[in-house]
This record gives structure tokens, sequence and C-alpha cells, in this order.
């Protein structure tokens, strides 16, 4: 299967890919055509047979894509159904939406540790979890040894914190903050979510059309 | 300057360009060199020389960029100097924390509306203003013309309501939804901030080193 050789751009449209089979699956339906999928995906037919190829093509002529097998294979590819231990930091507005509206489990990713600088949030329970002091994430860290860290402080502080997080072990970032994480680490894989950057962008494309 | 000559790649980088230079200012810095700044962006010089140049070029040899001609002159490019109305639809936790998290008005963007469909959260204030129900969507919307609607609402109900809003006048939306608007609409513009494909791709970038 090989995922090393799957292009980029292909890499990029799996999670998309993932997503509309699982609603596929949620109706009830098993099979899908090339075209079918094409046409509620918006791409083309043949851009799918050629992505979908990439990773050993679950099509058969006349029949389609079995939407299960070919779900679970990207799920695969995704790493998906591997654990990931998880912390969070940053328990303000953002950070206690994240942790309540992201169903971070059911994309492998285990949340076992909250953290919060400010007194007044700590022992809070969430989704099960007690805010920790930051004061505690490196023997947290130390004891629990979590891969993964969404980072949801203001920029001022995710300079110092992703610095403390990758010496104790962090793997990957998803990164709220308007910081960009470990341009000195380039081993740090992060995965940034810039929201004023999205606005920006949309303003962009209403302002020339 | 023919803002239509820009690449999709150079544009795809301006936001983080304004976001740079904004620190910058911030920092009191008024004139830095494409060496400088590609150092501290992770870019090459010569990148940074080109994407500039695709907007006139504001640098001079031997002293490099104006810092705050450069960000005014991307801001103009964004369109964050114009301002757009918009209306925010979800109130549940992640819409909140997007109401008091991003700063909108900074971006241009001027939120007049907040609306849910549940009843026990119509009447209740955020940032100023109150969650409307959705029910008064048509009515306010033929009032005020909003251009940009934020949705923070469930898949199932995304595909309705984007149809609803598109009718009402809504040139552009910021999509938190796993649903993807306006397949059937280009002319409208759609960013889509979807949390889980971005945690998928962490999880990718993770699980094939």
């Amino acid at each position: 299967m090989g995922s090393n050789k799957i292009s980029t751009s292909v890499i990029k449209r799996l999670p998309r890919y993932y997503r509309f089979l699982g609603d596929l699956k949620s109706a009830g339906i098993t099979r899908i055509s090339s075209q079918e999928l094409s046409k509620r995906m918006g791409l083309t037919a043949s851009q799918i047979r050629q992505d979908l190829n990439c990773f050993g093509g679950f099509g058969q002529q006349g029949y389609g894509y079995n939407i299960e097998l070919l779900q679970s294979e990207i799920a695969k590819i995704l790493g998906i159904d591997r654990v990931k231990t998880t912390i969070l930091i940053g328990m303000g507005n953002l950070g206690r939406a994240v942790t309540m509206h992201i169903n971070f489990e059911q994309k492998g990713f285990r949340l076992t540790g909250l953290f919060d600088a400010k007194e007044s949030l700590i022992g809070q329970v969430i989704k099960n979890l007690p805010i920790r002091s930051t004061s505690d994430l490196d023997e947290f860290c130390r004891e629990n040894r979590p891969e993964v860290a969404v980072l949801c402080i203001p920029k001022e502080a995710a300079a110092e914190i992703s610095e403390q997080l990758i010496k104790l072990g962090i793997k990957g970032f998803l990164n709220f903050s308007h910081y960009d994480i470990g341009m000195n680490h380039p081993e740090v894989k992060v995965e940034n979510v810039h929201l004023t950057d999205s606005l920006m962008t949309l303003s962009y494309a209403l302002s020339n059309d």
C-alpha cells in the first residue's frame, strides 16, 4: 500500500473523503460509483479514481467503491485508529469550546489533561477532566507522556510554552494561537487553525471578485 | 497595482505577512530588510522579494521595507479596510467562543446579529448583541442586508440555512460546520474551518513520519 507514495495534494483531500464516506455510511449506503461520489464532492470522477488508486483502489468496474472498506482504509492511512495521548493548554472561551465541541476521541486523540495559568480556573471540571495549573505541566508530561498538545493560549504565551512542551516530548500541535510554532523544530508536526487568517482570506475573496 | 494579477499562492501568504508586519509594528520597528523578514517568517529572502513585488514592491535597496506602508497596502488588498456587515448563526459552545474570541471588527467584519434556533438562548446578550431567533432571519436580513454569515451550527442544519442565507443575499461564509456550503453556488465565497479535518491532517503527519 505504501502510504509514502501518496502525494501531498491527495493527502490534503483525505479528511474530506473520510468525512463524505462517513456521511454515506450513516445514510445506510454501502457502495458508490466514482461518478456519484464525484457529483457529491464537487470533484471530477477521474480525479477521484486517480486519488483512490493511490492507496489500492477499492473500486470494481460496474460495482463502484465499497464504502466501509474504503473509509476504514483511509482511517488507517490517516492514523485515526492509533491512540494519540493529548493535552489542551488554555481554558478560556476558545479552549472550553474546543474541549466541548471537538470529538477528539473519534479521531484517536485521547484527551488526558487540561491546563491553564489562571488560578481561578484550576480544579474546575470539564468533560470529566480537572483543569490543572500550567506549573504542573512538567510533572504531568513526565508521568503521562502526551504526544499532542492543543494550544488555545494567546500569542504572547505560545513561544515559551511550545518550547517547554517540545522539550517535554510533545510531537504534534493543534495550534489555535496566532504564533507560528516550531520554526526551529522541523521534526515537530503543527496544524495551525489561524481563525483571523481565515477571516482575512474571506475578506480578500469578497473584495476582489 | 492590479490585485487581479496576484497569484493564488501569494494571496494565501498575505494574511501571514499582515500578521507578521503587525507584530513588528507593535514592537516599534519601522523598517525591515527582506533578509530579516525572511528569517522571522521561515521563507527565503528571494521568495519575499518576489511576493512583495507583486503589489508594488515597497522595498528600497539598502533601506528595506517600510513596515507601516507595506502593512496598510496589504490591508487594502485584503479588503480589511472595507466594512462587511456580518451575522453569526449558532450560539452553542463554539458560536459563543467564536463571538468572544475573534476580533471581527479589527478585520472589517461588523457583527450585527447573533442567531440560534434554541428558545432558551433567545434574548441573552453577548458582546452587546441580543441572541435572536433564526425564525427572524428573513426579516433581519431584509432590513440589515448582511454580507457575511459565520456558521457555527451542526452539519444537519447547515444545508438548509446556507441556502436560505444565500437567497437572502449573503455573499460570504466563514463556515465551522462540517458541511460543504454552496457547491451549487460558485458565486458565493466560503472559508471553511473544518476542525476535525485539521485533527485528521495532524494525525496523518504524526503517523507517517
